[in-house]
């Protein structure tokens, strides 16, 4: 039987996939499971972009242009103007989901080996991008303690080697929910630039930022223009996951060019999810406005209800819709499993993420989790009464 | 500057995109162009599949599963039952597109620098696929004096190393047109079980064949399970290219379970596109009874108009809807830019794709091109005339 690649062994499995047998299992036996384990909003998509769709006039379902419609990147380039961001529809690529903008540029600046710093906690899937592009991800610790903000650029720079070809930053963060700030931002600047690196900044919850913050793209410093490059997505922003719509940004031509050949290769992204995701650019800023106060809403009572249980320790989240919580638990994968496995209150039960699957040092993150806050208030405050008397109730 | 990856500064151009600026051109100099160069068929899309998203009732644009949705895998089972392939939903990963499915294919069975055997002139974009996993193509040549069959299963032989791990076909065949025999699929089988290898099969274009001829597959094969993999697509089938759907069937557990860790790290392939394709699976029989019969109409006049021509060569097609055409010419690249930037036959002329993109030992194919029959009838014979016209005009 011939052999699966070292590559495909390598891959990680989803930290969250894990538990799906779990949670199927206890549904089976008929409890109702709070799923906070995942970045799938409940909140709706806007109309506008929905019933695009269902008035479309086409007879055929064609390609579109690899680097998408020239209307639509057009329409794109004016949203970031709109957000203090400058560029024009030739900086775009639209690409399928903003996975595949991570995929893009990674193929686009790295080889077999080379070396790509991220702070972690970090988007999980930002390791199988690594294993799939043949590139290691060299981590750099961010705390708790810290609210999960930049590491010391002195962490950094212990790390950079002639393999460094990138650092990588979410902003806000998926898990952390930290949003960076402008001078956190800077000194990123002066450390890509010093080292001749490029930074990847992931923005797709950049909407989601809370407490009368703003969010500082890395597409704003100037003198960045050649690092940059932005991972951009409709998913979370129009609540519109199943498009598979997202955008690779960067002023640097030689990137463009580059993630453009990638992206012929592939063809065209999806077109009806254009169609939808074009129609969502004129999504009225009330949708926006009622979203942001739904999540700093559910954020605060999250927070507030975490805090009030012994031994729970929280980072405040200014951005996305995630907080890592430490628990007074050994280890949050067993406690995650025996939630499903073992557990109920009144019937009840919780499914949450492990932390450590967002870490890539081993052994770190062992007694924390991330809870997505995408259920509505209500849900939320069983969800968290669930964990409190799961806590009470379970011995490591 | 930061640098470009070598992988990057590798990723072929297409073939065809290399000649667009001159088409952009023609058209400005008010020039009438006929596209032979694409694989963008002028069929229209099932109704049935378009009107599908037309009465979608989402009011979440969600993920769906990583592997597609157990319903529509259930369906695509059906689909191949009723085409002799005993598959379960199991065996299937919905992909986006038929490119996704190669990538995932790619990576799961070769590192870096393994090699895949296919036979040239083979569909470009495998190029693209292959430098953006890392691996190399061996390319084995097929000829057009014998219609592009299989190459002597020595000429495989010959070129497996250590590092060789798997063959590719397409079949039938873009940019040949050949259909493989079942004979030849069993010679197939017989070298990728002697040398432990994979055999991966393109079959996107499986339901375009002609002449009382049926497809043979390789997941029809008996003992090929665990080296069978195979590429399929609705973008053709139904004439949906832009749906983005496309699927892996294998009945080798390890490469399905490898294939949906990459799936699971691009969480999802398009949800709208997975209602249009599952609901295009219902399309009524006589709508490919008129598509083949278009298409064998369109075959036989455009191989009959081609003959006609003085020095003109070409292989007959039994499948797909391209042909690849020897011409009288010394170097078709040439030839197919003076198309478009100095010639026309009353106002008209044709952009045609040069084959030697179609081939990875240089220098082959010099004077060959591709064309596509995807234009109608009449179309097509203005566009044969004006090809007849155009090579009377040249010089070299
Ligand atoms: C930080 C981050 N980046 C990228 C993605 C990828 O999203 P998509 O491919 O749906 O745009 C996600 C999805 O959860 C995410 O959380
Ligand atoms: C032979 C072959 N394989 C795969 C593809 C990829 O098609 P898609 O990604 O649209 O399914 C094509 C498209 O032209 C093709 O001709």
């Amino acid at each position: 039987m011939p052999k699966i690649s070292r590559k495909g062994i390598n891959m990680p499995e989803s930290p969250i996939r894990k538990l799906v047998p779990y949670a199927e299992e206890a549904h089976k036996q008929g409890k109702i499971v709070y799923y906070l384990n995942i970045g799938q909003p409940d909140i709706k998509t806007p109309t506008i972009a929905l019933d695009a769709v269902k008035v479309h006039s086409l007879d055929i379902l064609a390609y579109s242009r690899s680097e998408g419609s020239e209307d639509y990147r057009r329409k794109i380039a004016k949203y970031y103007e709109r957000n203090s961001i400058h560029v024009t529809h030739n900086d775009i690529i639209v690409t399928t989901g903003g996975s595949e903008a991570l995929l893009f540029a990674f193929g686009s600046i790295m080889d077999e080996d080379d070396e790509i710093i991220i702070p972690e906690p970090f988007y999980a899937n930002y390791n199988g991008f690594s294993t799939a592009s043949g590139v290691n991800v060299v981590p750099v610790i961010s705390k708790i303690e810290d609210n999960f903000a930049l590491p010391p650029i002195e962490e950094f720079e212990k790390l950079i080697t002639p393999k460094t070809k990138a650092i990588l930053i979410c902003n806000p963060g998926n898990p952390t929910g930290y949003l960076y700030s402008k001078e956190e931002i800077k000194k990123l600047t002066s450390i890509v630039k010093k080292h001749d690196l490029f930074l990847i900044a992931d923005e797709v919850y950049r909407e989601f930022v809370y407490d009368g913050i703003s969010h500082y793209s890395i597409l704003q410093e100037p003198g960045l223009e050649n690092h940059a490059i932005v991972i951009d997505s409709v998913s979370k922003r129009y609540s519109m996951c199943g498009a598979r719509i997202g955008y690779l940004v960067s002023k640097n031509k030689e990137v463009i060019k580059t993630a453009l050949k990638f992206a012929q290769a592939r063809l065209s992204p999806p077109t009806l999810a254009q169609i939808a995701s074009e129609a969502a650019l004129e999504t009225p800023q009330s949708y926006f406005d009622d979203v942001i106060e739904e999540y700093v809403k559910r954020r605060n009572i999250l927070i507030e209800e975490l805090e009030k249980i012994p031994g729970v320790k929280v980072a405040k989240p200014n951005g996305a819709f995630y907080c890592i919580a430490e628990l007074p638990v050994k280890n949050s994968d067993d406690f995650a499993r025996w939630l499903l496995e073992s557990f109920d209150y009144q019937n009840n039960t919780i499914m949450v993420a492990p932390a450590a699957g967002f870490y890539s040092t081993p052994g770190v993150g062992k007694n924390q989790i991330r809870i997505a806050y995408v259920l509505n208030e209500e849900s939320l405050r069983i969800a968290v009464k669930i964990l409190a008397e799961a806590l009470k109730a379970y011995k490591d």
